[in-house]
């Protein structure tokens, strides 16, 4: 049933809703405590005892009931106004709050039948809580309703205007832990409504929850003057609204009617200011940013738990951060104590005879899919659909013979990408920091904007009010709007200079997990994959020196699941196009995909690439002299640059040695190198000797740090064959060429390595060897005398 | 010489002084200019022609102009009151600024000779910019006077932070881009100010620099109102001024003029503001946190630079973001437009005929080390002081026989760590995200307290105005003080959870390269090592779940140069101590230390611990039995619980298989496993075949995932023979025992990998290989069932 709160309404009339919405909330409270302490007896049918309680006690309770009474509040105005909502929950350790509202409301048994919702499932929701082989206490991806696990804090807002994006009817409440507002994630999130459009977005209303402590510690926030604390919020563009309450044994139906006043008058204010924005939208006005209303929500931590635990204050400190009463099943008096805590919340009240909650709990909860914890939002699969992208024949570059075109691989991507926002103008996305022109995407711009809300001036080019490119220079803020906007059921990209993506390494990580854990929750549907494009590379940061060199993201990224990621060197356009739009309509993944902007020469035709995108892995019989019989060499290569370099070794090996029989393998899809045990997209043993034979030697030149191919193709036979040349942490302000030589990834090492192992050679091509490393040496320093590129390294092309 | 400001001067003198710092500043901004495009004729003494241009123009104009205009401005204050100071440079490519001041200073000269401060040096200054083998156009370690490179944007306020703590002489001016304020790092960075005490610590002073743009697109707090940035700046607890000039073409010494009177008055207030913390301090009353000044400075993007190229507006937009005229070698009137634009600077009245700088240009300039490239502070090997540190022995656990004692390896090292924070009351900080007491270091409580100067309550715990604890839940914060910290010359530590610590994964990427980039520079003496301990780990975050367990920092740490980088796994308290001992007093290094805070039995008498660690590797005899002569197996282990779970297989193989010979290894620095060749404590090959064999199985109970163990033992004759067991990405909510299990290094399956690999066992030890996959699942099914880990697993105690 939904309650309304017309001013006409009598005084009575409000007293009975928010009756009704503290039994809720002492509903929430009582299973909440439950889960951190009851093996049994969940219903305090008989004393508790020694064997009732869990023998390892676990849990979060401080954060739990300003979490529930939150719950409580905005799920009263979302069923009086039908809206539809998403509750994220930033605090860490938040699960107790959230699996107990899910019960309540019914989602929990739907999504896990044997958690009934009556006496014998309330049991086993107790039982399960942070117990082995049970559920994190976390907002994990167990839980319905969840979007953000909370496990790492500082996520939470900028997942919340992630899911808002392109979300219009959508109302995100986020609440912001106090620890998790000092993280710089969380400092730096307060920027995105800078972005969020208010006709064509959704709200997000944020909710910092001061409860003052965090594990052994005060906040910040909670330690400074509530002036200055005001003054922050409205400088990052709000309207802050307070609500203190509990504090000094505040009667809570006190706090109840003074939180839906609050809440009546955020809402109203939300629904005022979409309003304006849509008339003045109508009206083809131009849109202003609104100054949208938070709320600092200010309650004691561990409200309406024990007050005092053998003497200490435990109520309102950090004391109240995990399990308050830590000797319940050892010590008489904590037991009696958690007994009367329990019994406060008037459990006969609340549930009936069988454990059912009464209806008089129920009242307040939203029906449908509009409870916070049945929201598809929050489930984003049952939402996603197909991404709407052409045929990318059309916007491939013509290579009429291997070497002969040259373009910049992501100047090409960036003309499709544009088509691609063209056809799913509210479910794709771009974000980047700054990048997106510097990265050769540019292209996007003439069919789409970058979205800001801030002041416009004149001579802006490509910012406008809405816009598929979201731009700014917080990597962490373009990571958690991708994976909110993803997780609830929409496509987008990620484009990151390839050395600073480690800013995000600790959010891959959860992202990751989050996929690698909700694979297996038969309830979760499979979501868009998250796909980074890295450009702007390690080869390429010649000019910009040291600080920005570092290939070893994939390095950390694949220490996750092979089940969830995937790893792309696309050596040119074609095959970057044919990748892009595999892994833009894959799901459940993380795709990394890295290539270079600059010009350079292209080998692949469009056809040719997709079908050897479509392997991963190939000979390229162009390069090849080997004719289909076994190779004295192979030369393996994944990476643009490297491929460039591996090529220009086989053209001089094919002019200095024509006798020398030589293959060209190319990897595109780095996973093909791994056993096809191992990983999902991994060759078997036979296929790889194939290419990579059993004996022969192999000179591979990598992209990245070198260690990684070894690590991939340990278990193949010809495993100590191989021979790797990739980025060895050498580098500085130098030329293009300075760099691949520095790392001996140039053409005229690999040379000198395929002299080196193939048998015979060293004797007799000694010569020749000594030669390469002159003409190495000479490329260099006319390189760097020159600040520029050799113009014979420049200016080589691949025989035709 | 030093400048007067009294209010007693005339308007003449005032403007004589402004007259030389204007000549500074052009001076400043012609070398920086020069820097970019001239590869010769450094001072215009012939007309500018195609042969004295860069052939690639490379460098970031944009920002420059108002760097050395804060750099001027404060010089004037800092020659007048003798301040000793540090300027840290934020915005990102801010190097021709940064070197230039440096060369007009003299300091450049007095570091590289051949860089003269006359024409010729000049010649050289400009020749080597952003050039092959030249320097980066950061304020990189090369540069004299900074200590932020600003490649990677968002460290410079932490980093400002950490220089100031227990510097109370110290001024430190961070200049802030308004793009770099974006990021996260930098976003959390305002809280820095509630830690900062008003007398024992110095002054930072924040310079948020608006120029409006970053490489193509406008910066967020340039487009929001003025009165919402000045909240924020208030919200973030400063007193904001602002100084906004040099827009639609305002004289420059108008501009001088009033930013001299804004720097006045803040170096006035600042000095106020010290003075009355210092009464109160003395007068024993409580210290206030005082509200800092901080500045707003709004100057146009690329200020004096081309206003206007080929018809579209350049100054003050995106567009002076690099450089302005990109066509000057080959477009004549972009070379007549590049001629005008040095010209405008008068360089001949700024220089003398032979290219030095004249005293007019000089008179602003502070002398000696309060010159800001000068600054001590910024080359932090200086000033640094030995650790004072209590000999480890009476602080070390008694052992009487190995497994005999129990305690917690952080507990242990907590009351250590106590005395040395007592020793060195102004030298020696430890950093960590609200874990000191979670991470079982609260010993150190007795000893100091958290420094916080927010509100403090009633009820507050070890939290006072000074200590020697940092605690603030933002692990980038702590990574950055602490850089600050240690790089003007202290020492400290850093202590984290495991899995968080990848949130500085970036900022450790850019300390290391920041510490390979300076040990091949003479004049920048040695710092203290960065020091990691990462606690509360992977196998002891069963009931914390999956998103809290991640071992892979080692692996990130590890693609670094081995030059910078260590790794330690002390298996229990004694050689924890004796480990951290050595990294707190070793020097320009990465020390990541790996171990547990949980109770468990002990090994390692404190003799005994000091000599494994100088070895960093050895047999433990008492565990093998083997007696000297060849083994049939190794078990290897590194890490506190894949040392147990190794010992326990042990156990087992020696009571059930007893004439088996098994010898155990025990691996502290995992770097003793790398060669010599590739790593400064890389063992030989026969020492390392002296432990290991050269034939014998290996099983390795390693801590992190696995293949880096593989790595780093990729060139050992044994190679191939190593199995090694550890994270392979398996868990969840559960218990310790579960944890190990899933990922099959338990004892059980160490003892079956035993039988699987020796010869003859598998077939003749079935039966026994059976039993422990029994013995296995049933310790496992207990634990579960109980929430807690199984008595035989628990109590398991080493024979004595």
């Amino acid at each position: 049933m939904s309650l309304s709160t017309s001013s006409d309404r009598t005084h009575a009339e409000r007293l009975a809703e928010l009756t009704a919405l503290d039994a809720w909330w002492r509903a929430a409270n009582y299973l909440s405590v439950g889960q951190i302490y009851l093996m049994s007896n969940p219903l305090l049918r008989e004393p508790l005892s020694r064997e009732h309680i869990k023998p390892r006690l676990l849990g979060h309770w401080g954060t739990t009931p300003g979490l529930t009474f939150l719950w409580a509040h905005m799920s009263r105005v979302i069923a009086r106004d039908d809206r539809e909502s998403l509750f994220v929950t930033g605090p860490g350790h938040g699960g107790p709050a959230v699996v107990a509202a899910a019960w309540l409301e019914g989602t929990y048994t739907e999504r896990y039948s044997h958690v009934s919702r009556d006496g014998e499932g309330m049991a086993e929701l107790f039982r399960q809580f942070s117990f082995p082989g049970g559920i994190p206490s976390h907002a994990a991806p167990t839980v319905p309703g969840s979007i953000n696990e909370g496990g790492e804090l500082g996520y939470s807002l900028a997942h919340a205007y992630g899911a808002a994006f392109d979300n219009p009817d959508v109302l995100v409440t986020c609440v912001i832990g106090d620890g998790e507002a000092e993280t710089g994630a969380l400092a730096g999130s307060w920027q995105s409504n800078k972005f969020l459009h208010p006709v064509h977005d959704g709200t997000v209303l944020p909710v910092l929850h001061l409860n003052g402590y965090k594990i052994a510690n005060s906040t910040v926030l909670d330690r400074i003057p509530r002036s200055e604390l005001l003054a922050q919020m409205e400088g990052h563009g709000h309207r802050p609204y307070v609500l203190e309450g509990g504090f000094d044994g505040e009667d809570t139906m006190a706090v109840h009617e003074r939180m839906a006043e609050v809440v009546d008058e955020i809402t109203a204010e939300i629904d005022r200011i979409r309003s304006r924005a849509a008339e003045q939208y109508a009206a083809g006005a131009e849109v202003e940013r609104p100054r949208w209303p938070m709320l600092v929500l200010i309650t004691p931590k561990g409200w309406t738990g024990p007050t005092v635990v053998d003497g200490q204050q435990v109520e309102g400190t950090w004391r109240a951060h995990q399990v308050p009463l830590t000797g319940v099943r050892d010590d008489e008096g904590h037991r009696r104590q958690l007994e009367e805590w329990l019994r406060s919340y008037r459990p006969d009240e609340l549930f009936d005879d069988d454990g059912r909650p009464r209806a008089e709990v129920l009242a307040v909860s939203p029906v449908g899919s509009h409870r916070l914890s049945a929201t598809p939002h929050a489930n984003g699969g049952e939402l996603l659909r197909d991404l709407r992208a052409p045929g990318i024949r059309e916007f491939a570059v013509e290579v009429p013979a291997p070497g002969i075109a040259n373009a910049s691989a992501t100047g090409t991507l960036g003309v499709w990408l544009g088509e691609v926002a063209r056809a799913n103008p509210d479910g794709f996305r771009v974000m980047g920091p700054d990048e997106t022109a510097s990265n050769r995407l540019q292209a996007l711009f003439e069919v789409t904007d970058r979205q800001f809300l801030g002041e416009r001036r004149d001579g802006d080019e490509h910012v406008g009010p809405r816009g598929r490119v979201l731009e700014v220079l917080n990597e962490q803020l373009c990571q958690g709007w991708l994976e909110g906007y993803l997780l609830t059921g929409r496509h987008g990209l990620f484009n990151c200079y390839e050395a600073f993506v480690h800013i995000v390494d600790s959010m891959f990580n959860q992202h990751a997990k989050w996929l690698e854990a909700s694979r297996s929750i038969p309830w979760r549907r499979p979501i868009a994959s998250l796909n980074y494009l890295l450009t702007s590379h390690v080869w390429r940061q010649d000019h910009n020196g040291f600080s920005h060199q570092d290939p070893g993201f994939l390095d950390h990224v694949l220490n996750k699941k092979p089940e969830i990621v995937r790893a792309y060197l696309p050596p040119d356009a074609n095959t970057l196009l044919a990748t892009m739009e595999h892994c833009l309509r894959s799901r459940d993944l993380v795709n990394v995909v890295i290539t270079g902007k600059n010009e350079q020469p292209q080998w692949l035709d469009p056809e040719a690439a997709v079908a050897h995108c479509a392997r991963g892995v190939g000979i390229w019989e162009w390069a090849s002299n080997d004719a289909g019989s076994e190779p004295d060499v192979v030369l393996g290569c994944a990476g643009d640059v490297p491929t460039i370099e591996a090529l220009a070794a086989v053209d001089l090996l094919r002019t200095h040695l024509p006798d020398l029989k030589v293959r060209l393998v190319n990897v595109v899809d780095l996973m093909r190198l791994q056993d096809e045990r191992e990983h999902p997209h991994g060759l078997s043993h036979r296929d790889f000797d194939g290419l990579f034979t059993r004996d022969r030697p192999v000179i591979f030149a990598y992209h990245g740090y070198p260690w990684l191919i070894h690590r991939l193709t340990y278990r193949r036979a010809n495993h100590t064959n191989i021979h790797v040349r990739g980025y060895k942490e050498e580098g500085t302000t130098t030329t293009p060429f300075d760099m691949v030589m520095m790392n001996e990834l140039d053409r005229f090492s690999l040379v000198m390595d395929v002299i080196d192992r193939v048998p015979g050679l060293s004797v007799a091509e000694a010569g020749l060897r000594q030669y390469m490393g002159d003409e190495r040496l000479r490329c260099r320093d006319h390189t760097r005398r020159h600040g520029e590129d050799a113009p014979d390294v420049v200016e080589w092309v691949w025989p035709v």
